[in-house]
């Protein structure tokens, strides 16, 4: 292919800038409540939305980052809420542990389940989800109607997910819904507040993959 | 196919939802400097970010809607830098008018001649852009290095897009990108700082093709 034209050297390769960035981060948030293992998913989230004030928002289950780790290795799938989540989320890593990402809100039968019942899609696609992924990590980042079905259906006792990643952004039902998650005590990653959205998902998963890759 | 169990009518809907956000949105900013033209774009990157400070950060063209909405009246492309912003803008409003929403940063000739150059990717999809898409929409929000590539070109007379949406987010290059994109005399829509990213470029775009589909 016939590009164009000029060639300029770069000066920053794209990992040299991730490596300056997280160097910057770590020095401007300064003193954090959070534990070494956690500190990998709140600097890639901070990286994703330059926003120091989200990362601080971030909370843990106490075997969210053990757990998230163990299911990424054991090949769970990680089922994204909507497919801006699905594809921001890196699938080798995923993958090389037999893995996969998978998104359920614009399947067919989704869809005309969640008109049937004057629902909405994002509440069929966590019921769908469930039958499908068992163990898995869920990535949520925008739907708290998914997040919500998702909590109902853990206290019921029917889903059983190796990771909540419950981060959905908004105004009407977002910062309830990760009030409830928090009370939950099974695995999960979220935020108090507003803010949240599919960077922070994706930034919150590609982080413990990375761990999954690397640590022993 | 067997969904689960129970059936709980919504007392919310997703277009509730939306609209009651956004009266949310337009109570808690109170004044504001942006024209009645801008407001729709600034209201959904709140939306989509429940950052105000975010929100209003955004910097307008003078000619930016109305440079908008005619590219997307005219069928011109929407060229987003990466997958998340692609898949975040919604399809039918373009394609109505003939457009397209494509991402060239995945094509096997674009990561080959960016090996090659020793360049990135982001770089040399913008360029391969520019002889695709005459007049094109383009949405960046995560590749500052393809920022500055399209602002060099727009600089040499190379590109001629009919608007540009420059929000990348981060900590090298982002913001600096964006003070040289508010420095030119062509349809943009960026912000000020550090913050931005997929979600924001999504938001801008799908504000306007809501006009553009809405407006005589």
């Amino acid at each position: 292919m016939d590009f164009h034209t000029e060639f300029k050297p770069l000066t920053v390769q794209p990992q040299e800038i991730e490596e300056k960035s997280f160097e910057m981060i770590t020095e401007e948030l300064g003193e954090h409540p959070f534990t070494a293992e956690q500190y990998p998913v709140v600097q890639r989230v901070i990286h994703a939305s330059a926003d120091f004030e989200l990362g601080r928002s971030l909370v843990f289950h106490p075997r969210a980052i053990e757990a998230g780790i163990a299911a990424i290795r054991a090949g769970k799938i990680v089922v994204a809420d909507v497919q801006m989540v699905q594809v921001g989320i890196s699938k080798p890593r995923i993958e090389q542990f037999g893995g996969d990402v998978r998104v359920y809100i614009s399947d067919k039968d989704v869809m005309e389940e969640a008109k049937r019942l004057n629902t909405t899609r994002a509440i069929i696609s966590i019921r769908k989800a469930i039958k499908e992924a068992d163990g898995a990590i869920y990535a949520i980042g925008n739907a708290p109607t998914a997040l919500l079905e998702l909590i109902r259906l853990v206290k019921e006792g029917i889903a059983k997910p190796g990771l909540i990643v419950g981060v959905p952004v908004g105004f009407v039902s977002a910062a309830e819904s990760k009030d409830e998650l928090a009370k939950l005590d099974i695995p999960f990653i979220t935020n108090i507040g507003r803010k949240g959205g599919s960077p922070v998902a994706v930034a919150a998963v590609n982080a413990l993959s990375i761990m999954a890759a690397r640590k022993e």
